[in-house]
This record gives C-alpha cells, sequence and structure tokens, in this order.
C-alpha cells in the first residue's frame, strides 16, 4: 500500500462488509477528505483503478467510478490513458494562514480591479423567474388574454408531491417534544438540532464542508442572496457578477441591499473566465451543478478557474445548489462548495423538494463572513420559526427527507422522459440541451415552425405559457429558432403530453 | 335624537339585545369610526352622558365609560363639569387630499428641521432587551459568576402557557385543508385569510384600522422595524427617534437599516413636545399604550401632539403594541394608529400571547408606504412561512386566539398581584410605577437598601438577576435608589416571591 506517493491509502478503506453502494460512497468521502485536508497534495499521482481496488478489496468499477465522481466535481483531473492526479482547485480547509490576507488589504487589492462601472450593471432586466420566485406576470409573455391551460414556468416542483400526512405526524412529535425554552427567541443561526441534521445530509448528499457552525438557518436562497448581498455591500463591494443567461431575480435580490449586477457571459462549460476576470466584480452568483437555466453542469476546469479568479482578487462565490438533488442519469456532481469552503457561500432549500411556502433553506458560510452573515439575520427577522425548523430536523434524521427525494426523483425524472418524448413526436426536430437532471429543459425549436414571437403568440392563444429562454439573459440569437425553458416537475405527465401538442398544432395551423 | 349638532346618533346604536359588553364595544368602535370618518366633526360637543344613554337606550354608565375611553385614546377631550367634545386629534380616513403633499416636497420639508447630527445618534447604546430580543448576555448586568436562580429579565411570557395540543390540532386541520397552490411560493403580504382574520381581531381589540390591503403579515416587531426602517432610509431619512428611557433594541434594528437612533426624553405623560420638535428626526418608535420600560399609558394630550407633530413635519410614528392586549384594571387603551392611519405604523406580534419562537407578526401599513414595506418584505424573505400563518388564521377566526389572551391575562395578573405583594413584605418602601398591565414593573427601591451597585451585585450573588432601568436610556438619577426592571409573566407566582426575599435577604445582611 505504498508506493502511491505519501498518501495514506488505508485511511480511504470503506468498512468491509458494508454494501457496494455505501462503499463507493465511503471511498468517495474519503479522497474528498484527503484531497481537502491536504493529505494528498496537488499533483499527487493516484494509484490505478486496477491497483488501488485490489489494495482496499472493492471492485474496480467502484473505483472508476470514484475517479469519475471526483473529477468531474475538479478534485482530481485525468488524462485519458496517462492516470489520474490529484487537482490543483481544492484549497485545503483549515491552512489558509498568511495566503488569505485581511480583508482591507483585500479591499485594496480588488479596488485596482476597477469598481464595477455602473453603466455595466444592469439590474434584473427581464422578468424571468429563476430559483427564486415566480415572476409576478406568471402566465407568461406573449400569454395574451386567453385562459391559461397549460403553464410550463420553471421552479416550481410539484406541490401535490408535499408529503402532509408525514409532515402533520412529525408537526405532532415535535410539539409532544420541544421544551418550553425551545419555544422563546430562537437562535438566529437556527435550532441546533437542524443545523446538526442538515450539515450531516448535506455532506453525504452533497459533498460539502458543512460544520455545523458555519451553517445558518435562513429562509431560502433568496433571503441567503440578501443576507450576504448586505454583508458584501458592508465589505465596500458594489456590483454582483451573474450568470449570462441566469437568473434575473438575483439581480433583484441584490438591487435591494445596494449592489449592482453584472451579467458574465457563459459558455457550454460555465462562466468564461476572461469576461470574469475583467468584469471587475469580486463576487458572482452561480450554478454550477445544474446551469439555470441552460441546463449544463459545470466542468471541472471551470469549477477549478473560478476558484482560483475568486482567491485571486480575495472574491467570494454564491453557489445557488436550487435543484442539486435531482439528478437522473448518474449521482448527482458534488457541490462547488467542497473544493474552496472559505471562497464559497453554499446555499439551498426546501424549495424544490418540499414545498416554498415553508421559506425553509440553508447557508454555509465561510468561516470569515459567519458573524457578520448571522447579525444580519438578526436584525432581519431574529432567526427562523423553530416549530418548521424543529419538523425539518425530525424529518432529515428520521429519513423522511430522503424519502421525499427519491420519491420527487422518480416523479420527475418521469415527466423529464415524457417531455422528450412529446416533443420528439409532436415538434420533430427540436433540441433538448442540458444534463438530465432538475425541473426544467432548455428545449431549441427549429426556425421552421415559425419566427420566435409568433409561435410564442399562438401557443399563447391556446391556452400553453411558455417562456422564452431570452427573459433570462442578454443573448439574442436571431437565428430564426425558438428557445424555450421548459418547467415540468408541476405538471402531470398527461398535461406535459398535453400542453406541447396543443402547441404543436397551434403553430402547425395557418 | 337632533338637537346634538349634525351627529347622526342613531348610527351609533348598538344592537338591541346584545349583551351589555357587546353594546358598550359597539358604543365605542361607533363613535370612533364617526369621528375618524369626519361625520363628528372636531370641536362638535357630544350630548351628556344622560341624554345620550336615554336616546339610545342604554345604561348612562356604559356611555361614561365610552367617553372615558375615547378620552384616553385621544379622540374626545373633556372639560370636568364643562361637557366632552370631539378632539382633533384624529385624521379623518380617507380625506388628506391636498393636505398630504407629494413625497419629494415633504423630504424637501424634512431637510429643513436639520439632519440628525451624528452627535446626537447614539444607536442602541446598552445591553437592553425590551420588545424585541432577550439581551444576549441573559443573566443579566452583575449576575457574576453566580448560578441564576430566578431570573427576572423583562420581555419573555411564560412559554409553559402555549397552547400546543390546541396548535396542534390547528397544524393537523390546516394540512389537511390547505391547496396546492398554497404550498407554493407565498404572498409577501400573508396568507389572505390570516390578513383577514388580523384585521378583524386588531379592529376589535385595539381600536385601529385594520384593513387587510394595508396589513402585512411580518416575523415580528422586529422585523417591523427593520422594514420600516429600510423604506424611510430610501426615502431619505437618517435618523429615528425612540424614547428614553425606551428599547436599545430599536437602535440595533434601526442601525442595521443605515439609520441612526436619537434618545428622545419623556415624563409621565409620554414624548416631550419640545425636545421632539427640536430634535430633526421626522420618525419616531414610541409605545403609547404602555410605554417600555416605564410602563406608563400616554395622556391623550400627548398621543394628540405626536400626530400633530407627525403632520407638521410630514413623518411617521412606528406604534410598537408589544403587549397592548395586556391590561389588568381596564379595557386595553386603543392604539394610536386608530387616530391616524397614514402617520401610524402599527406593529404586533403573537411573541408575548404565544410564543416568541413563532417569529409571526403583523404591521398595519399607511398607505403611502405600504408598496415599499410589501417589496422590501419580498427581498427579505419573499414572505413569511405559510404553515404558520394558515393555524394563526385558524387560531384567531375559531376563537382560540381570544382563549389564550384570556388565559394568560389570568396568570399575568396574579403573577403582578404577587410580585407587588413580595416587594411590599420583603422590601417595604419600595414604590412600584406605571399601570396595571404587561409583563414588567418598573420598582424604585429606596436607597437604605444600600447603593445601586452592590444592590445588584448581592441580589447576583445570591443567584436573582436583575435589570437596573438605566440599561434602558440616558437617565442617572443619583438619588441612591435603585431603579428596577423587573419582568414577571415568565416566573410563575411561588418564584416571583422566592426571588424577591433572595433579593431581601441578600441586601439585608452586611
Amino acid at each position: 500500500m505504498s508506493g502511491h506517493g505519501q498518501a495514506a491509502w488505508e485511511l480511504l478503506l470503506p468498512a468491509a462488509g458494508a454494501p457496494a453502494r455505501r462503499r463507493g460512497r465511503a471511498l468517495q468521502e474519503a479522497l474528498r477528505e484527503a484531497v481537502r485536508s491536504g493529505r494528498l497534495t496537488a499533483g499527487t499521482r493516484l494509484p490505478s483503478t486496477r491497483a488501488l481496488a485490489a489494495d482496499l478489496g472493492v471492485s474496480r468499477g467502484l473505483v472508476t467510478e470514484a475517479y469519475e465522481q471526483l473529477t468531474a466535481e475538479g478534485y482530481l483531473r485525468s488524462d485519458r490513458g496517462a492516470g489520474t492526479w490529484v487537482g490543483d482547485a481544492a484549497r485545503a480547509t483549515h491552512a489558509r494562514g498568511d495566503a488569505r490576507g485581511p480583508v482591507a488589504g483585500a479591499r485594496a487589492r480588488g479596488d485596482a480591479h476597477g469598481p464595477a462601472a455602473g453603466a455595466r450593471a444592469r439590474a434584473g432586466s427581464g422578468p424571468g423567474a429563476g430559483a427564486g420566485a415566480r415572476p409576478r406576470g406568471a402566465a407568461g409573455r406573449g400569454a395574451g388574454r386567453s385562459e391559461v391551460r397549460v403553464d410550463f414556468h420553471p421552479g416550481t416542483p410539484d406541490l401535490s408531491l408535499f408529503p402532509r400526512a408525514a409532515w402533520s405526524g412529525a408537526q405532532r412529535a415535535v410539539l409532544a417534544r420541544l421544551t418550553h425554552p425551545a419555544l422563546g427567541y430562537p437562535d438566529p443561526r437556527g435550532l441546533p438540532e437542524l443545523r446538526e441534521a442538515l450539515a450531516g445530509m448535506l455532506t453525504r448528499r452533497r459533498g460539502v464542508v458543512a460544520d455545523p457552525e458555519r451553517l445558518v438557518v435562513c429562509s431560502g436562497v433568496a433571503q441567503a442572496s440578501t443576507l450576504l448581498g448586505f454583508v458584501l455591500r458592508a465589505r465596500g463591494l458594489d456590483a454582483v457578477g451573474i450568470e449570462d443567461p441566469g437568473s434575473p431575480e438575483h439581480g433583484r435580490l441584490f438591487a435591494s441591499t445596494g449592489l449592482g449586477t453584472v451579467w458574465l457571459p457563459l459558455d457550454e462549460e460555465g462562466l468564461m473566465p476572461e469576461p470574469l476576470a475583467a468584469s471587475g466584480v469580486r463576487a458572482v452568483v452561480v450554478t454550477p451543478s445544474h446551469q439555470f437555466p441552460s441546463g449544463i453542469s459545470w466542468s471541472a476546469e471551470r469549477r477549478a478557474a473560478l476558484l482560483g479568479w475568486a482567491r485571486a482578487v480575495d472574491g467570494y462565490v454564491l453557489e445557488d445548489d436550487y435543484d442539486g438533488d435531482f439528478r437522473y442519469d448518474r449521482a448527482p456532481v458534488g457541490a462547488l462548495q467542497g473544493l474552496d469552503p472559505e471562497r464559497v457561500v453554499y446555499a439551498g432549500s426546501v424549495s424544490k423538494s418540499l414545498a416554498p411556502g415553508l421559506r425553509l433553506g440553508w447557508m454555509l458560510v465561510p468561516e470569515d463572513l459567519v458573524d457578520e452573515v448571522v447579525e444580519r439575520k438578526r436584525t432581519m427577522d431574529l432567526g427562523n420559526p423553530v416549530l418548521d425548523q424543529a419538523v425539518l430536523a425530525e424529518f432529515v434524521t428520521r429519513g423522511g427527507y430522503d424519502r421525499q427525494l427519491r420519491r420527487c426523483q422518480r416523479a420527475y425524472r418521469e415527466r423529464r422522459d415524457v417531455l422528450l418524448a412529446a416533443l420528439a413526436e409532436h415538434l420533430p426536430g427540436t433540441r433538448v440541451s442540458g444534463i438530465a437532471a432538475g425541473l426544467h429543459v432548455i428545449a431549441r425549436v427549429p426556425g421552421r415552425y415559425g419566427p420566435p414571437e409568433r409561435f410564442l403568440a399562438r401557443a399563447a392563444e391556446a391556452g400553453v405559457a411558455l417562456r422564452p429562454l431570452e427573459e433570462y439573459g442578454t443573448a439574442r440569437p436571431g437565428d430564426g429558432d425558438v428557445r424555450l425553458v421548459i418547467g415540468y416537475a408541476h405538471l402531470s405527465p398527461s398535461a406535459v403530453t398535453a400542453g406541447i401538442r396543443l402547441v404543436a398544432e397551434a403553430v402547425g395551423r395557418d
């Protein structure tokens, strides 16, 4: 087991006798942790999958899967045929030392990039929904005055999947169990038992560094954005970069904190490094696991490049993990935060997995920012309501949350398949892009079905609300194709099919 | 029924056959409404209690009580022996017209008073609790290292009175009843059924103008302060006046919105008009029904003077009705907001009546500000969680909330009586000031029990946490007496007695 550099391979050993799935997960977690802690340093060459499998007494497929997963996440890098190395994207969790630099100095450095010009800051143009709220004009552009029969707006889960009976039972249990003092003014960071439960769940499911001490319960990703916005504004930042295409809602939220937003162009791998560097911003909001709305998963290179940029400008990254739990073809890519918990603010919520009406979410905050975020949370609302927090803790620790995710996953995967089949049947030639994940797809309908304006108008007249991709960014390709952001999760499979058929009939006639 | 000016007295007629208590309330509401609507104009002389009682066919006592109540609230004024008139404090709800002035002009006028000087703004000095959160060092000043056996901190209700079974039942009912869409992103103003229920309850109990359209559900008075603070800051204000003595917590909340705070001196009737006028502020936070912490109820004159000031400077008043439901000797004085709903932002919560951990409250907002407040609420958290909102609506409409208030009222009245008796027995000579209301008293312990520092230290050594009045304002009388803010509501009667006895023993020995 020696001979592979200084790495203590024995530490990676999953519990013997555990089921293969758990051993695979344990191997991945151990590898991530070894990279983060610096036990596996950048440039270390990993043993071949065959050798490590033999060493550990596990199947080779399990090791291959672990290497692939961590390569996708940016912890490892591999050259086809030439082996796998430890990458340099991950920042050791407990060893930032002098490289970190004081905030004051950092600010001065930031200024050297020049402040984001007012002219470049276009806060929240367009009525898009995105990871946050549904747009106010809910029927969507071009819906006209027709009655909406099928509304393909993205961002809302199927609310009929909310586990009412289980939630009600957990509420009853919680009210019977909570102490009297627990009903008093809450801890603004969140109920300790929930922070503990979420830290465990997020470490396991999303590969993050989730110390309960840096976990702040908040009322969702929207509030996480506002909290972080106020903190960054108080530190002298004046703009935040957002992905283009992306969620204009972020722009509105940051505007409320006094921050402008700058659209930053995206390609098929993630944020493009040069425009990012040239923008002058020192904070960005990104959706690397499943980019909203384009549907791509950021490449490992771009994940690493983003973190490199953040360190260079002493900046921060807000990772909006709005639907990271829903991947249908493989295990979800681990969150960016795991690679550098001191540069990435990770935010998620139960809005897609349970219900947006619960207004319950979480942030993992760099140590450097956590006191300021908590004080902001305190002055904003003194902390989240305790009963729902206690119910969610119960739900997570007793397995109800995992069950709910599996249930949603099955339902949404089916609906996505149904949508793809309906598009293939009724609007042949339509190309769907993005990974098999989430609650929406990007569909590019060829120009032969009519120019975009007419296509949308016809669909609206037929009672189908569709949202063009243009609402989520600045791109205007002008090639005559219709690019749509189609949310399917809240619709029954038959409604999905009926909606696409209605569109096809509407755009077909003349 | 004519002969009493142009007033349509018949409109005041309570339903015949209704129980006396309800007829009395109906008469009061009708009188308030007649003054507000302008049907009874300022200066109109009211019929004698005898004449009106005869006209309406009710007892004279009922009319006398109504006149007294509305005089205390500022709607009427009376000269002993010379009759009762309609006062000029109330502003007709729907008839502000040109007198209102556009915001821009108003801002310019405000500037003429001069901005609050930085030197005068002392945001949140002192660790006080007040209407908001309990202070972080919960054991109180002087508690030293002794174990705290009795903690007389003010501001927390008895959490064992929380109606767990009834709340749990309402939760179950709500989860069985709510539609699926109700679990989606909430209305940032609050659940319509809750706003409807609260508007009715507040009109009935607190004499406010509570149109559901101007009611905003929020997470408590702390968030109401922050929401209003951001809105006023965006309108160009830079400081808010707070009562001295008062709640330093308000200072911390406003500081988070960029507003300074200015202490404004209080006497035994309310805010003193001259320092208020000289301060240059255009917004104040007040607790007129039961001033925190002094315990006075503002006089009708000062209520009128405050509204007169607000109109003159085009300003706003935040009425923190933190414990307006708990009055033990008579009906609570109606809220200030009823007199001028376009100048007063009324804020209340369930923190004292149910539990602070619910983080559930409400604001009544002038029409002029409501859109800005709602947009702030939206960017802060998208709206309150829906399940607790639905449960509270159920509770209010089915009588559970009134039952809970009666239950707390009985318990707290008894504890207050027990506290007063214990002070009289164990620390004779102690004077308790303030009205019979709320969850705390102000006690002035004569200097013969030792100088304040020693008194507090001795109490702390004996395991009793006490808070000096000094923590809540700038006054330092230096007369050797010990002024205490004693919260009793969260303690059992026996703990109240034991705590005072411990203090007496501790300060008695030498």
